[in-house]
């Protein structure tokens, strides 16, 4: 099942050396999920063929216009399109409003519905969407303005039963069903361990996504584990104060949210416009934690299923 | 004396084909008036290695989203970069609220003052704007919703004297004043021709852009003659009727207007989606007036001096 983010734009609030301000595509099993949208996200979909009707639900940090200016171009395309499907836009409190100054959102003439869900300030990670394959919690950010990150977790699959053991227990449908939600079963009064019949299910792929804060406080056993994280790293860690007093993360410190977390990858983005080559950032968050990657445009980064046992052992 | 008109972005409504929304610098002098803003503008504007702190004045033809969405990013770029100079964006009446539901722009922290000119709808063309080197007015076009034509004409220079009249009628600092102003000037009570001792001062050079719009009302008389006239070309010729449902304009339409007003120099642009090559609306254009071009990203359109003789025989 496809787990894959595209990265359309990863820059800090100015757009500078050809990089676009935030917007990363989320594809679970063809269903893309659109993370912030900062001017020029349509195009950045033409751009990179990802098909912008794939997308349902939209999940914005926070209203810096780097990372929802693109929204209402968006929008107005969908209109010209045609589109029927119902849009669901997830924001902090205050989009709706902007939102409405540009577009008449409720006129029955744009022919779909949009949803805008101002999500309340959390105290902790809560819950915002789920579908039978995938739920999204978001979690307060330590920025300016109300910000919030925003946690994908697939659904716990059922455990899979040996096809071999089927025949050799000749188990029955009841049985079967029993045994895929972790059930034992019983035979001649005795209990057989259902560990005997059954695979572990996939583990339960995960991405985090952090932007724009302070590096995030690490007692969100939500993501402890995650396989991929996107962290904020806006600037070099000699930068640290500028960071502090802006509200934004450095190299060290966003791979240092990497480590304690568990995380599988790290990648950092929303660069600052002050560096045209990103390879210093890089080095830096390597030398604390190895599996880092730059958000870089264009590129996608493979959700692995990493194994069970693996994750126990962690 | 630099006067050229840089494409950012000629798409219509809809981005397609890698093609931008409507935006133009047009540079007199390397004074550069923004038309129009469409989303993604500062990044073309990068692309192009156009600068935009040259930018002080900003033109906006009409409110739907395609001419306008750029500009928040364009001012909070601003605001980040710490602009002092103050911009003037002159609009039909509704801008001012739309900008105001995204950015302060009255905050006093933001370094520099946003002048936003909510202009009334004219009866026929009126002066928005004037410096000592070019004059600009605005007329309504003819779309959906209230849409405004922008003219931008050099300011008439003085009648040039003919360096070897100075010496042979030994001309007083008085005497050329009154000649460059066009008088004659007296010796022994006979008057001498102001024509006999002037030449002509340059042409005075003009742009008319013209998007969205049905084809222009062709009793603009300021129009006559312009020497660069964009005049937005959304569909090809058999989409007559679409493009009179949707208050657009066809190539030979276009190319009409360019006939009718007696321009130098046509450029079509506003391309509907439904194009991937451009080049049969060219074609339609120029087989009706021969003069014509197609609007493409990164183009840049000299506007040359007309001889007076040239325009006078017109």
């Amino acid at each position: 099942m496809t787990f894959e983010l595209s990265i359309l734009g990863s820059n800090g609030a100015l757009p500078a050396h050809g990089r676009h301000p935030t917007a990363q595509i989320l594809n679970h099993n063809e269903c893309y999920f659109l993370l912030d949208c900062g001017e020029g996200t349509q195009m950045r979909l033409d751009a990179n063929n990802l098909k912008r009707g794939r997308i349902n639900q939209i999940f914005i940090s926070h209203l810096h216009g780097d990372h929802y200016y693109g929204l209402m171009g968006l929008i107005t395309s969908y209109i010209l399109l045609g589109r029927q499907q119902k849009l669901t836009v997830f924001a902090p409190p205050g989009l709706q409003s902007i939102i409405d100054v540009h577009i008449d959102i409720h006129d029955p003439n744009n022919g779909f519905e949009i949803e805008i869900i101002e999500l309340p300030e959390p105290n902790s990670p809560a819950l915002c969407y789920e579908s039978s394959a995938i739920e999204v919690y978001y979690f307060p950010l330590q920025h300016r303005i109300t910000c919030y990150g925003y946690f994908f977790k697939e659904v716990k699959q059922k455990r899979n039963v040996i096809k071999s053991k089927i025949e050799e227990y000749n188990l029955s449908v009841e049985e079967i069903i029993a045994l895929k939600d972790g059930h034992n079963i019983n035979r001649n009064g005795t209990d057989i361990q259902n560990k005997l019949l059954t695979k572990d299910p996939k583990a339960q792929r995960s991405y985090a996504y952090c932007t724009d804060t302070l590096p995030i406080a690490h007692h969100f056993n939500l993501l402890k584990n995650c396989d991929l994280l996107y962290h904020e790293s806006t600037f070099l860690h000699d930068d640290e104060e500028r960071a502090l007093q802006t509200f934004h993360t450095t190299t060290k410190q966003a791979a240092a949210v990497a480590k304690q977390l568990n995380a599988h990858q790290l990648i950092i983005g929303h660069f600052s416009a002050k560096y045209k080559n990103l390879d210093p950032l890089l080095q830096e968050a390597k030398a604390i934690f190895e599996n880092s990657a730059l958000a870089l445009e264009g590129e996608k980064f493979k959700i692995a299923y990493q194994q069970v046992a693996e994750l126990n052992a962690q």
